[in-house]
């Protein structure tokens, strides 16, 4: 946490051990002004920064403070995994209120354990001061081969890992005073960054890929954008989390499955027993205007396209 | 800024697009889920991560918009003048409250004009709507042989770059009611990260640095630290902005000015000539427990040892 991990005086140094305790030799490099890494030779240097903050990616009601901490490293992790990149490191930029004092070894202790399940050091951050909770995760990566999101062909085939829905039906619960299934539950509070199933996609020819973090719509519409394509989604055959309608598995936000396009099938049995994980063939990359067509019953709907945290 | 630049709907898109406006090609490879960057062959990756926020790091009345977006810039971009660095890229992460909606294009502005000086491009970034103004900036840089901050050793020479006490001053002159005058205004409105002066240093056989954010006697405790190694400053040798007295000058934070070792003589001529900034010898390095004293009329005091954000 560069300058306060410095035997200086004063709370925030002791804020900082109190983290530096939690995370014992899952940090490293952390005490100059900056962290300096090295980038295996022959690969690119793949970088994403994302903020998590209270009141508008979760509530403290919903979640225990590790939970939060794992579920904001996840979300930025998913960045790397949405380019095949294998992690080396994360920093983090950690604004605390008084309220959530008591809680920063909690919070501490779910960061470094989602930084280690995806094979990232923490390597350096910030503390402050502030008025809600803000956890700022940039990520640092490499790869040689980035997969991206303009590489899509008409004829590719689309595909999705994992089942849809489970953070919506989450939240949905939340906010009509139920407790989530604990199923839904932990697909908001633990989500998994697919870092080696983004490997093996890409290993495996993918043309292009996206995490879905705006939901399966918004994020096939990015994907088409960036493309110059359109893609069409068969509804029935999207996989679904239990309990899920077709409209919530292709809206739920946050998610952190993968979506890739191919120019060949797939070998999703294999996926399936390496990762115990489904990979499921859910439409078609076609010619024509930039966008996303959901096939329903034969018939074709404009898709929405995921959800807008400045709106409404 | 990842998932938001691609053509989605929604008041999100319409706030990067503001930005983006603003920076044109000032901002390079965003628009997918991460960024992809090149580490010179033969050079390490050094990172910093440092959030600024509305009444913890600056106040409204106090800053233009434009001045707010250069000083979080200005602050992160320090970090890797303190290493020696040569800065890539910047990655942004915003998190804007409603009343500072209209002001985005001049905070966008300003973020643009600090990176592009300092010959860093724009990257990447994540918008959030949120209580408070926060500005968090992951800085990119690299280099053959980082600074570090473990290199002094007894017998060594402590330097500084520039004059103390700017930032201190215009400080206490708002808090006043009163205005600052126009030179330390602009220190604390424009600080200037010590980019090129860093590698002239590191080639001129600088054994450690820090740059100074907490004040010069905190960080001399930070090197101090770090280096295991005594520091004794010469009060009188103090280079002060005008107006600022010994103690104003080694408590004042957020100079950004470097402090260096060297074990030979610098030619501070050369550097004043090179930079139209002042190179000043303020002290040694000595034996002893780690820490920091002030000669004053040759007498030593214990340095205070800067501030404190958590602290009342």
């Amino acid at each position: 946490m560069s300058d306060e991990t410095s035997l200086g005086p004063g709370r925030e140094f002791d804020l900082v051990r109190v983290m530096m305790s939690r995370w014992g030799d899952r940090a490293r490099g952390i005490g100059d002004d900056a962290t300096v890494l090295s980038v295996p030779t022959g690969e690119q240097l793949v970088v994403s920064t994302d903020a998590s903050l209270e009141d508008v990616h979760f509530r403290r009601a919903w979640l225990a403070p590790a939970e939060i901490g794992w579920r904001a490293t996840a979300a930025a992790l998913s960045d790397l995994a949405a380019m095949a990149a294998t992690p080396l490191g994360i920093l983090i930029a950690l604004t605390l209120s008084e309220r959530w004092l008591d809680d920063l070894g909690e919070l501490a202790e779910g960061i470094a354990e989602s930084a280690s399940a995806a094979g990232a050091s923490i390597v350096g951050g910030d503390l402050t001061r502030g008025e809600q909770l803000a956890i700022t995760i940039t990520v640092l990566g490499s790869t040689a081969a980035p997969m991206r999101r303009d590489g899509a062909h008409p004829g590719d085939i689309l595909w999705v890992t994992g089942q849809l829905g489970g953070p919506a039906l989450a939240i949905a619960a939340w906010n009509e005073g139920r407790q989530p299934t604990p199923e839904a539950r932990a697909r908001f509070a633990r989500p998994v960054p697919r870092i080696r199933e983004a490997q093996w996609l890409a290993r495996a020819g993918a043309s292009a890929g996206i995490d879905i973090s705006d939901g399966l719509g918004g994020d096939a519409a990015h994907l088409a954008a960036a493309s110059g394509v359109r893609i069409a989604i068969d509804a029935d055959a999207l996989p679904r989390a239990p309990g899920a309608d077709v409209s919530t598995a292709q809206r739920s936000g946050e998610e952190y499955e993968l979506l890739v396009t191919t120019r060949s099938p797939l070998d999703a049995a294999a996926f399936q027993r390496e990762f115990n994980l489904s990979l499921t063939r859910i439409g078609t990359v076609e010619q024509g205007d930039p966008g996303v067509d959901l096939l329903i019953g034969g018939e074709r709907v404009a898709s929405p396209t995921g959800y807008d945290h400045f709106s409404p």
